[in-house]
């Protein structure tokens, strides 16, 4: 056993390509295509290996991302975010003359103007996809004023529109769900219908792309839909759990914590506080209702309750009586958050041997 | 103006000082020592500043922080945090040679047997306070057993007790309180009163070491109290504010983020999300109640009440109404684990030009 020196999120390998090839071969099976969200493990060297497992190319969030991501050699890059500023515009026009594909994202005609602009000067043009809100109320072109704003955007020189994405997560008519096949059929339906919609109007939108890890299957199914882009699914998390997604056998990263203190029967103190663990709530809370920060593998009855920066309390159940130095092992609420919150992991070979793998892509805010 | 590439922390370099200063000036007025906790800039930029000003030392939490502080010039430092585990041991053994004084903390027998046996084995003496719970149920001896446990620590060779430590921020009888001078003087006195009973029975407490930015004052008060580590009023953030502590223009460190969509009059979505403003609730939120991620300087009628990964939603009310491509400032809730997200922050020095600066103390929770 190697001497893990905590707190660490450690990787398994196995699992997580394990993770990689069964959701291509689901979403292979539908026709839909795949370009998965680099957002959760944040490193060329998993983005690589999905594009191996069939993915169309990938998805960003930011120029921050999109550039580690082409400097690690993916060539195919979305970037599924408003390009809001001079300063990103012209990294994105720069980045665009050195990979074989880059698709930029406006949700605004004032947006796609500057882009437009900034693409004419430099005598490129520019794919982009309009961005729709379908109910989370985010970024996104209003459902309802999505046509004639795509369509304005549309007719802009510098610029070639080629699809509409959206994201929504487990919501249903506006709000949290577990019913996640009604979620994603809902989802992928008002997309599909837009996009016919649009395609009356003129407008040549080849791509529909939607979802999130929990709806991408039932999105993927709904006739129209062209591609999916989940990013959880890579490492699972306890929301996917929650989601009745993964076991906990699928979740592939665990943040590894040592216990430092038992100040008495009933609370052990672990070397992980906030600046470990994801302390994000999901964005809707209701009705999954997490009661911890993570869930203890082996050990339902560690219950870490409170975070402090560097401190995870933990309330002990009995039977449960964890010694001072004895590492735990947690499945965060949210793996992307804890990602992003590591410099390197520390990867789990499928041999057994551990290695330190750094995240490139983390804090790439900007 | 410089262009601000957001999401960005700008850090006005006057207003730090300021900060520094009057803590600086108002602790030794008191005749207490001080010993800022370095967690909330993580740079020893700011902690050679603070002991300019009259730090007696410097606090850290962590191991890699302390490495950071002593590579950066520091020389006197507390690691206030349950050493344990070989490997950490080892790095402190290591630390405690090439640096003026390095002081460890212990919270157990078991913890501090194992310092003492390294400590025997290098030929060192490690200078060791204890950690003692004064009502946080987080790290720290019992309070009811501090006696029985701190007089079998200070018998074991290789380590020289020197002090006794808490931390309980703005408890008072456990709970949550506003009344900071009368939590800061609970603090101080069960501190005191216990100091006095160890050194009846013949441990050498020289050093009691309290409090935090909230309580700082009135525990620097309590006679017997030797030592007060506040951290955040380097920067100041929300929670301060709601504290009565200071006001919006002593917040020296504020985020930066662009207005990136306009979905509709009531709604603006800025480019920082989770990833960069600090999401952690207080560890007590009663009875503060935070309704926001941070205050919109300059708006009170921006509220940013849902973040996601790289979204900031804020509600916005009549009268509001920021264009695409305006950049809002944000006073963020937490501005330690704020900073905690940031590889650098934007220095906006006394003359008014801007210039990056690292955060060596990111990460560094190992």
């Amino acid at each position: 056993m190697t001497m893990i020196n905590t707190p660490c999120l450690v990787v398994d390998e196995r699992k997580t390509l394990a993770n990689i090839e069964t959701m291509a071969r689901r979403i292979a099976a539908t026709g839909c295509a795949m370009r998965p969200h680099i957002k959760t493990h944040k490193s060329p060297h998993w983005a690589k290996l999905q594009v191996q497992a069939g993915a169309a190319g990938i998805t960003v969030a930011k120029m921050g991302e999109a550039e580690v991501m082409a400097d690690g050699g993916l060539d195919d890059i979305f970037v599924a975010y408003p390009l809001i500023g001079e300063e990103k515009i012209r990294r994105a026009l720069a980045l665009a003359r050195r990979v074989k594909r880059l698709i930029v994202a406006a949700d605004s005609l004032v947006g796609a103007q500057a882009l437009s602009q900034a693409a004419v000067q430099e005598g490129l043009v520019l794919e982009l996809r309009c961005e729709v809100d379908t109910g989370m109320r985010r970024t996104g072109i209003r459902y309802d004023r999505a046509e004639e704003v795509i369509c304005a955007i549309a007719a802009l020189p510098g610029l070639r529109v080629t699809g509409i994405f959206t994201f929504r997560g487990a919501l249903l008519s506006g709000r949290p769900t577990h019913d996640l096949q009604a979620a994603g059929r809902q989802e992928g339906e008002m997309m599909a219908a837009l996009a016919q919609r649009l395609r009356a109007l003129g407008v040549d939108i080849r791509e529909v792309s939607v979802g999130s890890t929990p709806t991408a299957l039932p999105c993927a199914a709904v006739p129209g839909i062209t591609e999916v882009r989940p990013g959880t699914y890579v490492y699972n998390d306890a929301m996917q759990i929650k989601y009745g997604l993964c076991t906990e056998a699928e979740c592939s990263a665990l943040l590894a914590v040592t216990v430092v203190s038992r100040p008495g029967p009933d609370l052990a103190i672990v070397d992980g506080g906030v600046k470990v663990f994801a302390a994000d709530a999901p964005l809707y809370t209701e009705p999954y209702g997490f009661d911890r920060y993570g869930i203890c593998v082996g050990h339902p009855g560690i219950r870490l309750t409170r975070l402090s920066e560097e401190h995870g309390m933990a309330d002990l159940e009995p039977g449960e009586d964890p010694a001072i130095g004895e590492i735990l092992y947690f499945i965060p609420n949210h793996i992307c958050t804890c990602v992003n919150l590591m410099d390197q992991v520390l990867l789990k070979r499928a041999d057994g041997t551990f290695a330190p793998m750094d995240v490139p892509g983390r804090g790439k805010s900007r």
